[in-house]
This record gives structure tokens, C-alpha cells and sequence, in this order.
């Protein structure tokens, strides 16, 4: 068997280069990292930045790569998919050509940048990579110190940013367009984010489109006009409005793009090209309860489809088996996650939503530390079939892993009742007979399926 | 509809009760309660005896009935189950017969108490009721107070016991016949587990059978007789051995009894006679993986099984699903769970049993607080099926709900490659992109399966 090479140095193609190893370590395996940071934990960038990963090497998931070629600072340039070779471009201007057996495309995705005025002023940066979280951290440590900071956009990133940069001292505001904030997840999940930002001292404008972005008071002023005429001073601007798949490459070599213009794979991660593959942000992602492709930019995809892409090269089948919509984030002492559909998502694919919230004790009100915590369970009325949900709880009520059990039913397809038959487990100290992920279910049954 | 009587207060009587209630507000339900403790959280009885829940009325999981009939201080003593009537001993001394429709036992268990000398000395106690709790802590209240304790037997009750003592200021012997403490978990874990015991200042005696109790040093002296000559001074006794079923009612009426001399029944929680159902700690538990019925006392069950009982006896088939086997305890800042099967049980009941252990971090180990979680896989090497899991891990290591994800799998008959695949969530404070439950899978995959 010929060599495999992998383009793209993140989760997805790092995975893929570590299962190919593991499992025929004689097989040649070579990555294209376009930057110096190999396998890096782009989700651990806001804790750098706030200070509580001061090192940021700290960040590399892996430090070597042991009977793997990981090439930095190589650029795949073009691909020849008939003669399977790449063209890349070498750290030092160069150009090689290299062969392939099977190639896996793992080129990540770029934050989208708005086209607006001032984009480009200094000041104004984006956070998708480490070399970004360097250059905001330099931004951080100009002389004088910024004071103050905008974040553009209030999804995750911008959430985390605006948690990160707090903690590191500056006043921040959020400017939203979508409002409430953080649109992945249900309005009042949304408003109740909102609540905790502001109660953290964040300044949150919502429903506000930034439309410019202009030079202010010496030295590192800016300001951002938003609609509605507000504006707002300001020393530092972080655009995190979203990311699109980085699929040029593919799509120049002949590659098939998909859903948002992503790489069209199979649940095997095969493009439409013999002998190429494609994993992790680049590429589609199968959604199990939409049972189609959609475009996720998630780490935790990345790596399972990196380990199925390397599976299939190898010729064992491990089909990926999608998304079920599971995200988690912290903000500050609060943690908030969703699986599953939003009520939105779910009435638009056509399911008979039904919504039942629940405000209940992480644990029996009797233990110290009980706090509340508010749950949404999104179920079918007329299945019964559980949809989705969403918990917003203190960073010790075990949110993260309690989602997961709604995760867990939802690749099983079970319906909100039967979760609560599950055999889940229980003490004073971390839950109550009834789990609070049961309790919400009965509730759910009870309003709806009695 | 005649009326529905449920014998037993605690948590299967009252599950069964409220569901009844809930369906079918109009229906008669009344509830023999043999003490003055109506829906108490026994489990929470080292919380009120550690201090850290310090009025005891908070251990109630309800303080009112509504539509409900309570009668506390009744006690069941026999059933005629052709003219469906129950004699009952009230408060007052006399009996009452009262006749029903559906009749539900929900009597509950009792501790075992060894046959051994001086088991009825002042000072030695069992804890099991909160009425027992009571006497506990009027024990603990004595001037002088006492100053050491000792446990016997190690199990929840025991290393809870061990812990809440401490807590309270008391210098604690644990006395386990089994060696490594903690037979619930395989004995790597039941080490562990002995370690953080003894770490916290419990001593431990391992190994050791109680052969009789003494008395000693005036005023509340004790001495504890125990196997290879060994000697403990003590002021208290408390024997936590394990729990036998209260079945004599069910026995004496001509119910069938089944695993471990508890009243047998089905998956819809119908005895042998008609018109007689049984839940709760009194009654056998479907074991899932199993296939069969075995006696578990464990609240989780009890009130599953109240409910189940209480569809059947409306006419509504909801099976109960069966136990998996999970279990969790706090002991100190560590807590430790289990689902599934032990190795030996796997061994025992035919399954190819491998298992694979890892160390982990429970989040990503750049992120502050992140700490160490030691895990255990097992899975079935000729078909690849998960049979159980365990985890021991620090307090804030969201190790009660992981366990979840693996009984949530057990339930599923999944294979432990497919649990790595599942979605879980991922945020650098609560988790790795590969959750310490997939970590765990991909080893057990890796070694056993590749």
C-alpha cells in the first residue's frame, strides 16, 4: 500500500494520522500543516487568553508524533487526482510534488470576516488559530494596556471571549445581532445566557448589526458604529461571527461540495473522488436525527471523523456516525448545553414539537451546594420520540455529562418516556432517585403524553 | 374502580402512590406508613448524621399528601386476598380490616443483623430508618460524648457512615469482612477506594469477621471481637452488613417469593396472587443485562418500580426496565460508580470477559482544575458488547453522570467501539474532544479489539 497523505494539521487530520499508525504502523502516513501548530487545541484558545493557561504551548494536544511525518509550514497548493499528487508549497518558497495512495482532506474552516468598513484596521482580529491567539495576545500586552474590548458576535467563541477577556481585566461588550444572544439555543435559554453575561459585567447590545469600524483616540482607539446609531470606543475588536469550510482546494482538484459549500463526503468520509477522503470542519457532517449533511465546525466531530476517514483508508468500514447537535459551554460559574434540535429546527424538519421546562436541584435540596438548575426537553407528540434539550446549571451541577445522557438517548431514538426508565445513577451528593434528566421527562410526559 | 392500598411509606409505596394520584385523581389511595416517616430519604440519613444537613425534617422528599390517605403508624399484619381485605394494627392498639381493589406491597427491607454476642448492647445499632437515625444521634449526643465508633461492614452504607462520622468529629474503625473493602467494585477500585479511607483518617480492618461485642470502659465502652485476635475499643456499634426484604406479609398471604427471598414479580410488578403487586425492596428487580430477576434495595429502583406498579394497576403497561447495575458513592472529596457487570459477575454468568484501565484526565489537562479519573471498560471480547464500567475520580469530575453514559449504553446493548462514537459534549473546563468515557472505550477497543 502506497503512502497516505493528509492535508491539514488539526483535530480531523491529526486523528486520522494517529489511527492510521496505530493500526498499520509500516504504513507511510504524512501531514500538510500549513502553520507551525500541529494538533492544537483551538478550543483551549480563550483560556489562554484569559490567563488561566498562561503557557500556551500547554495547548498541543500532542508534542511529537512518533512514525508520522508532519510536515509545518506546507501549503497544498493543487491536487492531481487522476496522477494522485499534490503540490505544495515548502517553508521555503518552494515547491514539491508529492504522491499519494489515499489522500484525506483536512483543511479546517476560516472564520468568516464581514464585509465591512475598517475590517482591516489594527485592532481588529479574529481568534481561529493559534497564530490569531498570538497576535491577540500581543494586542493585549500593547503599552498602554487595552482597557476595553468589543466582541462581534455572541455565538461560542464570543461567549468565551467575552468570559476570557473579563477575566483578563478589560470592559467588554458583545454586540449581537441575533437577540436574544447565542442563537444556539433556545430564546429563554438564550435570554438567561444574556442574564449571566450582564451579571458578569459584560455589556451586551442585542439585535445590532456592526457596520463600520473606525479609528478613535490615540493610540489604540477604535470605534464601532452599529445600527440604530449607536457606537461604541473601544481598543480592541474580535470578530467571531462564524466560520465556512475551507474547501477551495477540493473544489479546484474537481472535488464535489455539499451542504454550505462544504466537501461532499459519504458517511465513510469518501468524496466523490476516488482515492480522496475528507474529515472535520472542510467537510460535511452527517446529522443522525436530520438523517442528512449538514456543516458543523466542531472539534469533537473533527476527531471521529478523522478516526472513520483513516478507517475507511484502510478498509475497515466505520461509518461515522453523525451529530446529534451536542454542544456545551461555560460562562463564568455557569454552564449551558444543548443536544438534539432547537424548537425552530425541529417544527421546521417537520416534527410535532412539544416544549416542557423544569426548574430542579442538581442534587436532593437537603445537600449542601444544591443549586437550581433549568431544563428544556423538546419531544414529538405524536411518537413521543424525545427531540432534544437544553440545561443551563452552576459549573458544579455536572450539566455536561448530564447532556450527554439526552445525547445518549437521542442516537437510540428513544422516546421521553422510556428515559426515564433508565437506570441512572444516584446519591445525595450529585443527583436525586429521579435524575434531574428523568424528572424533566416525566414532566415532559406528564404535560404532554398522559 | 374500588379503592388501591399500598402497604409501605417509603419510596416505592409513595411513587406508586403519587403516579396513582397523578393518572387518576379520583381514585381511592390510601398508604399504610408503619412509622411516622412518610417519603423519607433514607439515603440521605448520613447527611443528617454528619451535620451537613442539619434539621432532619429536611430529609422529607414530600411533606404533604394531596388526595392521598397516609396513615402513619399503621401496620399491615395479615392479607386475605380472596375477600381482598388487610387487617392493619392502628397506633391505638386496635385493627382495622380495610378492603381493596389493587393491593400494593411496598414493605421494603430490613438490616441484616448478625448472629453474634452483645449485638443487643446499648451503644450497637443498625441504620436503616430514620427513626433509627434518631437513636443514632441521640447515641452521639450522650455526655460524654463519644469519641470513636465502629462500623461493620463496608459497603454504601458503611463507607458512607465512615465518612459522616469523621465528618462529625469521631474517630472511626471500619471493620469489612471482605478484603479489599467495598465488594460493590472490582477490587482494584475497592483498594482505591480503602486508600481515600484511610487517607481521611478512617482505620480500616480488612479481611476481619465480628465474632462478638463486649462491654467495656464505663460509661459507654464497647469492645469489638473480631477474627486473628483483634480487639477494638469503641463507644458505638453500627452494623451495616446488608438488607433482606420484608416478605413475611407477602409469604403468609400466599404470595410466591422469588431471588433472595423476596416476593417475586413481573416485569410489570404483578405478583402471583391477582390483584396483588409488589414494588420496591420487598420485591425481586429485573436485571437487564442478566435476563433475570435478582434482589437489589436501592431507592433508584424503588421508585421506578412504585411507578411501574401503578400503570399496571390502572391498566397501563409500563414495564420496568430493569436495573444495570449503577451505583455511586461519595466518600471525602472523591466519589466512585459502577454500572454493568463486575469481572467476576461477567466470568460467572458465561461472558468472555476483557478489561481494560485507564487514567485520565477529566478534562483537558490545560485547563485549571483539572484532575485525574481512574477508569475501568468491560466488554464481551467474542461479540464486543460493553458489560460495565467504573470510575473513580474527584468530586468536581462529573463522575456520577459518566456513569450514566455507560448505563445509558448497557441499556442499549451497545458495543464498546460504538460508545466512542457517540456525540458527547466537549468544552476545554468539562471535558477532552474525546469525552474520558470514549478515551476508556478507544483503550478497551484498541487492546481488545483491533
Amino acid at each position: 500500500m502506497g503512502p497516505v497523505l493528509i492535508v491539514g494539521g488539526g483535530d480531523a487530520g491529526i486523528a486520522a494520522a494517529l489511527r492510521i499508525h496505530e493500526i498499520d504502523p509500516h504504513r507511510a502516513v504524512t501531514v500538510l500543516v500549513a502553520d507551525d501548530y500541529p494538533s492544537w487545541s483551538i478550543c483551549g484558545l480563550p483560556y489562554f487568553l484569559s490567563g488561566e493557561t498562561p503557557d500556551w504551548h500547554d495547548l498541543a494536544h500532542h508534542k511529537t508524533f512518533p512514525g508520522i511525518d508532519v510536515l509545518c509550514g506546507h501549503r497544498a497548493e493543487s491536487i492531481d487526482t487522476a496522477a494522485r499528487q499534490v503540490t505544495v508549497a515548502t517553508p521555503g518558497g518552494g515547491h514539491v510534488s508529492l504522491a499519494y495512495d489515499a489522500l484525506i482532506l483536512a483543511t479546517g474552516s476560516s472564520p468568516v470576516m464581514p464585509d465591512i468598513p475598517g475590517k482591516d484596521l489594527a485592532g481588529v482580529c479574529a481568534l481561529h488559530t493559534m497564530g490569531d491567539a498570538l497576535q491577540v495576545d500581543r494586542l493585549l500586552r500593547r503599552d498602554p494596556a487595552p482597557r476595553t474590548a468589543t466582541i462581534v458576535g455572541s455565538g461560542y467563541i464570543g461567549v468565551e471571549m467575552a468570559e476570557a477577556l473579563t477575566y483578563r481585566g478589560l470592559r467588554v461588550t458583545a454586540i449581537s445581532r441575533s437577540d436574544p444572544a447565542f442563537p444556539t439555543v433556545d430564546p429563554p435559554f438564550g435570554e438567561a445566557l444574556g442574564t449571566e453575561l450582564r451579571r458578569n459585567g459584560v455589556e451586551l447590545l442585542l439585535g445590532a448589526n456592526v457596520e463600520a469600524i473606525e479609528p478613535g483616540e490615540a493610540p489604540h482607539g477604535l470605534v464601532v458604529r452599529a445600527s440604530g446609531g449607536v457606537s461604541v470606543a473601544t481598543e480592541l475588536v474580535l470578530i467571531a461571527v462564524g466560520v465556512r469550510p475551507n474547501a477551495a482546494l477540493a473544489k479546484s482538484a474537481g472535488v464535489q461540495l455539499g451542504a454550505r459549500g462544504a466537501v461532499q463526503v459519504s458517511r465513510t468520509m469518501q468524496t466523490s473522488v476516488p482515492g480522496v477522503w475528507a474529515a472535520g470542519d472542510c467537510a460535511e457532517t452527517w446529522h443522525h436525527l436530520l438523517q442528512r449533511n449538514v456543516h458543523i465546525a466542531l472539534g469533537t466531530v473533527s476527531h471521529k471523523q478523522g478516526r472513520s476517514a483513516a478507517e475507511s483508508v484502510l478498509g475497515r468500514e466505520r461509518p461515522f456516525a453523525g451529530t446529534v447537535g451536542t454542544q456545551v459551554v461555560k460562562v463564568f460559574d455557569r454552564i449551558i448545553a444543548r443536544t438534539g434540535l432547537l424548537q425552530r429546527e425541529a417544527r421546521d424538519n417537520g416534527f410535532d414539537v412539544r416544549t416542557t421546562d423544569l426548574e430542579v436541584s442538581d442534587r436532593n435540596t437537603y445537600y449542601p451546594g444544591a443549586t437550581p438548575m433549568r431544563m428544556r426537553v423538546l419531544g414529538d407528540r405524536t411518537t413521543g420520540r424525545l427531540l432534544g434539550a437544553q440545561i443551563l446549571g452552576h459549573s458544579e451541577a455536572e450539566v455536561a455529562k448530564r447532556i450527554d445522557i439526552f445525547a445518549m438517548a437521542l442516537h437510540h431514538g428513544m422516546s421521553v418516556a422510556a428515559l426515564a426508565d433508565m437506570d441512572l445513577s444516584y446519591a445525595p451528593p450529585v443527583a436525586s432517585p429521579w435524575d434531574p434528566v428523568q424528572a424533566a421527562a416525566l414532566a415532559w410526559q406528564h404535560q404532554h403524553a398522559d
